[in-house]
């Protein structure tokens, strides 16, 4: 099948979903993206990539990011993480409180902001430079070494993160925060600020559809059964609180950001970045979630 | 593969779990049930069936015949159901009165009892006799017409079905029960009840790993399309509070129910009932969960 | 201080707040009252009524009730009564199922919905005819034997009592209901269709001014004790979720119904009943509210 | 009445319930002090003092503190205050934040911490050097211009003022906080460090007692309609989660805090201190809440 010509037949459709959703508002450096932009990239294990539209333009990864830590975490903390953080989804927002009040500084999941923020405390706990460390581990994945953090946007998730600065103080007066609230905080920002384009998320996500191995690396990242893990975990919780519609649309496994990517995995087969800016209530993209769906029903993927 | 095999090697770890988990004791036609009983079946979409143990034995499938409310709504209500009912995980207990209050009586998904009492209303309103119709759907789905509702798990459920009767009279007052209250949770409790045995449960799941397509009937008992929706409501919302530690474990489309009873999909493939009447904390049998764990790692099955 | 006067007063000032509130209407026979009804009536220790408007037309005291059920259940409990049910405020709304099942079964005050089902459960424990018991209770309280229960409105509460019949399945459920359900629900209904007027209700209330004394029988109703106790909860929980702002406002101790009906308490002085059917948004009567404001100013009442 | 017998009567049954409770040690400081600590002090609005015990041995006054800090709110923002914070019970632990969630930022009540940092955040906006005002305004109203914060607690208070942190970050994000985290919090911490004895808090507190007016001042520190105000807010929000009980046993307006004193006002007539650092699970004094439901048996004092 020719994966060139399903993404140009998706991409002819990506115009009318205009308007039907909201650019991320929140801090100036999302909300300034343009409406409009659109792009989408397959990698396949067989190391080909098919790529359209703005497939090659960096935006702000947010939460995507959420799976490189997690990535990360498993490998260098292994399964003791699970006793700082859940597996389950929250049935709730993504930023919500009122959960992790009720379970007592446990969050839900990683995927969460407040089971990001103790994956990411974990690293700083093993890892000397935890913040380089993690861009290294990026730039690995994506086989780029000049992909970045933009400080800008981290500075400004900084000023407006008055609800993960909540979180973060939470969580340490449960005592599941190990470090300085500030350094946690600081990484916290600069993982959500990573500039990537879909190219190379499609690239950096190919182990979780290939047992594990990286083809840069001609390495195993993950081990298979890790890798069908965290594909798990994005099934079941990477979508906020539309894991539920989104597998039943999609059938995937992905995870999203609030800058209006996602990312997703076809076991064995390949990983397919796409980007469109504007967000639906629950915080996904809704030309996102479309370009998926229709890439689904065209190629008849579905883990299901 | 020889299944066979891979069912006997499961069925020799059994015993060593015996005393991890607590049987159902919430009536006694549950309670009664010796706590070493152990069978599973596999049929592939081939048509072999594979079984070991107690795999002939009926016992009551209790949540298990919410996906075949499920699947006979879907088939005759079709969409339209959706704006009734959430597809998304709960993130709380099954029986959860509270998510209900906030979403204002829209129950989060089909598998939760309040979304099965609001399916079972909706087959209440389409069809004349809405029991009877479930009762010859369900056998035909088995492939066997004796297959028969427990009606002294059923009047007991309805002795002790206080919540179950909160949550029918709570829906009511949010408008979404359209029918006499009595009528269905007459309907509800006799679905609760049926009893089958692991290779009957295995037979009537394989539309659901067959594209829709029954093997008994020849017919198509759901689109293809359908039975991925299924799967993926199984797989997010199907094993109550747990949904994420067991497809983080398993890694399959499953739904269980507190009589023991878990029955797994591995699409294209074959189905997997298991039955262990031993449940723990989350209201999921212990043997099956680990016996479907071990199929998958044996025979290397994962959705992921 | 001639409180005829200051009734008077007050009247004058009730047509301007007609349309500013809303007729409860979730039954037909509330849903019929004009909303310029106003009627109100003082009734001092001394034994002297002043009234004005509609003080004697009989109008649903709904709520109102739970105060003389949880006296009569006082009188014939004990303090046993309060190892099942709370004496805190709720901080949600009357008839909130969620912090039901946060604690479990055991309703925060005798006067949400949950709490009064509790404690006419306890009293259909303890007497032989508990409904007809209650009536008379309430006729001797009220010093007039025709008092009756309203029975349009208690079918009609029947009918549309799912959130009630919910509840009590769910009290129930956690063991805190020990008669069969349909008599409990049966009792209730009828204890909050007790039809009074304005001069009766302040008569009722009066041993709650009067040290536990009732004038009309002259025997003691409730100890001196316990009376200030009845105080204590209408001021802690006797306003639904605006004890605070009614606190605030009026300063005295009441309870309110949703048959726009509100009696209060001047310790040691005297009881007011006021009625004006319209309710603002916490289900408290609008001019009932203002009335007993000025009521307080003028005469300078308050128990702080 | 000799209320010099009737506190010695009391202090006389202090000794028994030491060790029914337990000393708030979440801070050093507060952990250290002894268990057998009691003191109490009752000031008239003739200007009598009587106390006994410990009375005149400083403690730190923690939560009571949001009375001054309300008082002052009161006086120089005025009814705007109430667009920012409620006035209701909060039926949820003192420092919940499930409830600021559900109700988007707008603590329920001044005396629950949210509500508290929203006060000196009024505070903070309103006077050029709101730490030090506040502080010359609790020496007005004891009378006595050596009070000071204690400079250890307040440290220690944001040592471990995760909660607190959490609260107010959220607060801003919401954007119910006007000025800098950082100031409100460092005014939080020190409101709530003041050391006062018995007696000086029993002085502070008489304007509630006696219309607005403050003896030593001479002058008008409320309106008398505001002392009401302020009596009515401390009955329904000022004992955390136990108001209702304490309203049922006690009878008083009072406020409590962590430190193990409780002010209570007896309008018109007295206000009463007490000490005893034992908390029962609430976090209210044992031996406080014990002393004034004695107090009011034996003086026959209660507002109902």
């Amino acid at each position: 099948m020719d994966f060139g010509e399903v993404l140009q037949e998706i991409a002819a459709e990506a115009p009318q979903h205009v308007g039907r959703g909201k650019v991320a508002s929140y801090i100036p450096a999302l909300a300034k993206i343009p409406s409009e932009k659109f792009g989408m990239a397959v990698h396949t294990v067989d190391g080909v990539t098919f790529s359209v539209g703005d497939a090659l333009e960096p935006f702000s990864i947010q939460s995507i990011s959420k799976v490189f830590s997690l990535m990360l975490a498993m490998r260098i903390v292994g399964d003791e993480l699970w006793e700082r953080v859940g597996r389950e989804p929250s049935g709730n927002a993504f930023n919500s409180l009122v959960q992790l009040e009720y379970e007592e500084g446990i969050p839900r999941n990683p995927f969460i902001n407040a089971g990001a923020l103790v994956v990411i405390d974990a690293l700083v706990t093993m890892l000397h430079e935890a913040k380089i460390c993690f861009l290294e581990f990026a730039r690995g994945l994506a086989g780029d070494p000049y992909i970045a953090f933009d400080e800008i946007v981290a500075q400004s998730e900084d000023t407006h993160g008055h609800i993960n600065k909540a979180l973060v103080n939470f969580l340490k007066a449960y005592g599941n925060i190990e470090n300085d609230i500030d350094v946690v905080l600081d990484a916290y920002f600069h993982h959500c600020s990573l500039a990537m384009n879909c190219a190379q998320l499609a690239h950096a996500f190919l182990p979780l559809a290939n047992n594990g191995v990286s083809r840069s690396a001609e390495d195993s990242v993950l081990t298979a059964r890790q890798a069908r893990q965290v594909n798990s975990l994005m099934l079941t919780c990477g979508l906020y609180d539309a894991v539920g519609k989104f597998a039943y649309r999609v059938g995937l496994p992905a995870k999203s950001g609030v800058g209006g990517g996602i990312v997703a995995v076809v076991p064995g087969e390949m990983t397919i970045a796409v980007w469109s800016p504007e967000l639906d209530d629950t915080g996904n993209s809704v030309m996102g979630t479309r370009a998926l769906e229709l890439f689904g029903q065209i190629t008849q993927r579905s883990i299901f």
